[in-house]
Parts: structure tokens; C-alpha cells; sequence
């Protein structure tokens, strides 16, 4: 009997990465194409069906061997009504059944999950937190999403909006967030806040090598290296952001008890800076003995995270 | 056949409430005692095995028809070892294994549980979360504490820490907690925090009928009182602690997208005053998806809430 085979994509603003991989996650063909996210949901479904194509002739195999299919994409994906109820990098997604459309597309099954869930998932069952079935999955990168595992499984809460770590208020008083609220966590420690934390800094005439470096492409990684070469600017900078990433942590220590805490994204990626002190901050400001419990790892699954979740869903969903 | 009995008891700092009742959560009797907390474990010990033989004299029954017994206290419970790690209210108790010490003075199957989870429970299955399975039930009164129900069951995290809302950082640079840390929503929000708060108006000079109305005893129900007539202080205090709560339920909110939030506790008691602004403050800070389905509730079964999640949870656990 043949192994039983899934297709997974995970869809981006800007690329679609799409996967073939057998029910243990062993991965037998990938491909990147980017993604004419701007041309609306019929382009992008389109663009969908073909990357599976692409994976399929890569393995040499048909349609026919896929059981199913899976696709995660940020978003407010509503479980049960199963439609996309908003994405910020997918215009026109507002209202779309990606499940039944992709799938009717396809021919095929498709279960559709939101990222950081299925991220979350991935790093749970074959990542950082392997072993673990209450994991916080959080991923810093422009944004700040996260997804939670809760007895072994995808949490979603009521409707399928669980996990938005992102506009957890963190500074009450603090700036405005892209959610047009304010003080949100994503507005003050992501990848895009610490790029204009340095912007307004080097606007202001403070003396930071960011000026030069920067070039009038300001960017979190920039920031990062500056702070890697001791550079006072962009070390407040990091330091402010850190601070309040940790205080979501301490939030979320503290109502989950998770045994594990995966940092992904482009800007946790960027390494131990950011890591260790977000450890000391749990340890001295969670409740103790939920602080103690604890462990701050970062994930090993980078972009195939999403992809990684959604076969451990389609596996388990199929049975 | 006899229908199955639980005896079900709430310890608290001051009193212990003990309960007999049906597994679907009729209650057959029901005893409330002063606890002498203050003598450690081994005396409430005892006063806990006389309340069990209370209600079992009342009811006219025998220890022999009692199945198991389930016992709810504010504290770190370990839900993996098995012990109260610490516990406000109840001094000595640290490190006491709660079931094992109970169960052999009575002779009958003990289960042990944190307060808040065993109330969230309650209200869940038999109070203002009825048919929800996705319920976060949140205590406002000396203190600020919180139990979770995801898919109908209790929440506890890794080892049985979970629901520390009162200790949530909704103020970086507020006032110090009772845990020792800052900015804790129950050092802005809960009884204690709102008392102090028109303490310090009053010993500032503000102009105030709290002044008068407090004869030295300036407690969160005077407070509520002298708002109701209008009082500027008061108001101004009530509305600095449901500001902050409001952000604190903005947070749980987002991250676990409830059904319902369930309000309990004797502050929150105090009525609309404290309600309607709260829903106010999620409808307008929450992420929207999540905001808009989400119904803020008032706890419906008071200080029966910890003995019927008790009794919900006996039940499930003996099949």
C-alpha cells in the first residue's frame, strides 16, 4: 500500500510556498512562486493549483496520490463558518471560502487553517516544542501573531480568532497600532515598530550609526546589526521593543502555564539577543511558579513551520 | 439505585462552605463554617472533615453514601504533583497535598482544584455560561483571578497554573502588586486596589463624601456607593479600575476568542456600574472578529460557583 500523501501551501502576501510531504512530514518535493496576491482571491487560487502541479511533477506523481490539501494564510479565518473574514496581505480575501473554492478547484479535499496556528502546530509536534502538548507559538516579524497548542492541539477559541498576541495592549498609552488601536504589542515590538523606533530617532539627530547604515532603507535588520556593533541608538531601540515583547510573555505565562514557548519569525530569528532577555523577564515578572515551568526555545522549523502544521493536521484530520 | 452523592467544599480564608449534592448539581444540604485558617493545615483539616460530617447529618445520610469528595481553595495547585504550592489565604499550606491528606481523614476519593477553575466550571455547566464551551470566567473581589474552559473542560496549562489574570501587566509603570511585581491588574482593579485608590484621594483632600461615608473603613462597596450618588471621586476610581480591567479582558479577548466572559466576584457584583462600561471597552479595543462574538455576562450561582464546578467536575471524573 502506498504512503499516504498531502499537499500543504502556505500563502503569503508576496509567495506561496507549496509542499508535498507523506503523513510523517518527510517532505518529497517543494516549490516558492510568488504570489499575485494584488490580483485578488481568483488569481491566487489559480496560482495555488499550480504550485501543487509544480510539487506533483517535481515527485513525479499524480493528482491522483494526494489525499488532501492544505493551505494557511495570515488572516481572521473563521472555523466555522470556514470563510476568510479578513487577511492584511490578501485583499479581497474578505468573505472568500478558500476551502470550497480551492477545493473545487483542485478536485481534491482542502482544509484551510490560519498561519500561526498551523506554524504552531508544526513546531509543537515536529519543532522546538516537540514533546510538549501546551505550547505558545509566537512569531515576530512585521507583525506579531501567535498560535496556541492546547492539550496536543490547535486552539481556536469560539469562532476561530484565538491567539491574537499581536493587539494584546501592552502599553496602554503608547502608539498607534496598524489595527487602528493603540498600544498594541505589535505596535511596539515588531519587526516594523523597531524600524521606526529608529527612524524617529535618526530623524531627531540622535548619533547613531544607523544614519549611514540605514541608507533610507531603515529596517529591523539593520537595527540589529547596528546593536551587534554596540551602537547606543539601536540598542534603546531594541531594548524598548524586547521589554514589551516580554510583557506579553508574562501575560501569556501567566493565563496559560504553557511548558513551551516557540519564538519564530524574521526578527526572533535574528537570534539571542532578543531570546535571553525575554527569559529574564518571564523569570522575574510571571508568577512564579508558572515562570518556573516554563522554557523559552527558539523554533527550528523557519518558513516550513506552516506548512509542517498543516500536514500533522491533514494526518490526524484523515486519520 | 441510589443516585450517586458528592460532598463538594469551597475553603476559603474565613469560612469553609460545604455542600451535598446529586451529580447533576442539586443540592441535597449545605453547611458554611469559620475556617481557622490561621492554625494551618491540620486543623482545617479537621474543620473541613466535621463540614463534610455536617451536611451528611443534615441530609440524614452516611459517609457510606457520599462517592468522593471534591475540595476548591484559592492557590498554586499543582495539578501534577498534586500539591498546593502556595496559597494566599491560607498560611502552612504550602507544599500540602491537599487530596492525600483529606482523603485519609475521611476515607473517601478526595479531588482537589484552584477555586477560580472549579467557579469557571460552575458557571460554565450550570450558571451564565450554559451551552458554551469556550468560557473564561474572570473574579473581581479582594483579589482578581480567572478560570479557563476550553471545549467544555478546565484549563490548568503545564502543571495547573494557569488562569493568573489578577497578575496580568496591564500597567508597566503602575502601582506594586501584592505578588511583589508591577502594574499587575489586581494591584489597579480588584477591592483592595479600589480602596486604596479612594484612600489616597481622601488623604489628599479631594473633595469627596468618601471622607465621611468611610469612617476609617474605605472599602470597594463604599466606593460603589458614593458613586451611585454621583460622587466625582468614586467615579473617578471606579473608572481608573475598569479602564484597566477592560484592557485586561481586551487581552483574554484576543488571545482566547471566548464565547462568553463570565463575570464574578464581589466587586463585579456591584452591578451595571462595572458592566456595561467593560463591554463597551472590548467592543471598542479588541480585534473586531473576536470582539463581536463575544457576550460579557454576570456570574449567576455567587459563592456556589466553586462547590457546582466541584460537583461538575466529580461527576465527569466518575464517569
Amino acid at each position: 500500500m502506498k504512503n499516504k500523501l498531502y499537499a500543504a501551501i502556505d500563502l503569503g502576501g508576496t509567495k506561496i510556498y507549496t509542499v508535498l510531504a507523506d503523513s510523517q512530514g518527510a517532505i518529497l518535493a517543494a516549490a516558492r512562486l510568488p504570489s499575485a496576491a494584488a490580483l485578488g482571491p481568483d488569481a491566487v487560487m489559480q496560482q495555488m493549483a499550480v504550485s501543487v502541479g509544480t510539487v506533483l511533477d517535481e515527485a513525479q506523481l499524480n493528482r491522483e496520490d494526494v489525499l488532501a490539501v492544505g493551505v494557511c494564510a495570515a488572516g481572521f479565518f473563521d472555523w466555522q463558518e470556514k470563510v476568510m473574514v479578513s487577511s492584511p496581505n490578501l485583499p479581497g480575501f474578505s468573505g472568500v471560502a478558500l476551502e470550497k473554492r480551492l477545493s473545487s478547484l483542485l478536485g481534491l479535499k482542502v482544509l484551510a487553517e490560519n498561519d500561526a496556528n498551523a506554524a504552531a502546530l508544526g513546531e509543537a509536534r515536529l519543532g522546538a516544542g516537540r514533546g510538549c502538548s501546551e505550547v505558545v507559538y509566537v512569531t515576530v516579524s512585521t507583525g506579531i501573531g501567535a498560535g496556541l497548542i492546547i492539550n496536543g492541539r490547535i486552539y481556536r477559541g469560539g469562532r476561530g480568532f484565538a491567539g491574537e498576541l499581536g493587539h494584546m495592549v501592552v502599553k496602554p498609552d503608547g502608539p498607534v497600532c496598524g489595527c487602528g488601536r493603540r498600544g498594541c504589542l505589535e505596535a511596539v515590538s515588531s519587526g516594523t515598530a523597531i524600524a521606526r523606533a529608529a527612524k524617529e530617532a535618526v530623524n531627531q539627530g540622535a548619533a547613531t550609526i544607523l544614519k549611514t547604515a540605514a541608507d533610507g532603507q531603515l529596517t529591523a535588520p539593520a537595527v540589529f546589526a547596528a546593536a551587534s556593533q554596540g551602537d547606543a541608538v539601536a540598542l534603546s531601540v531594541l531594548q524598548h521593543a524586547v521589554h514589551y515583547l516580554g510583557m506579553g510573555l508574562v501575560n501569556v505565562v501567566n493565563m496559560f502555564n504553557p511548558e513551551v514557548i516557540v519564538i519564530g519569525g524574521g526578527v526572533a530569528e535574528a537570534g539571542e539577543t532578543f531570546l535571553s532577555p525575554l527569559s529574564e523577564i518571564i523569570a522575574a515578572r510571571a508568577v512564579p511558579p508558572a515562570a518556573s515551568s516554563v522554557a523559552l526555545k527558539k523554533a527550528q522549523l523557519g518558513v516550513k513551520a506552516g506548512v509542517a502544521g498543516m500536514i500533522c493536521l491533514l494526518a490526524e484530520t484523515d486519520g
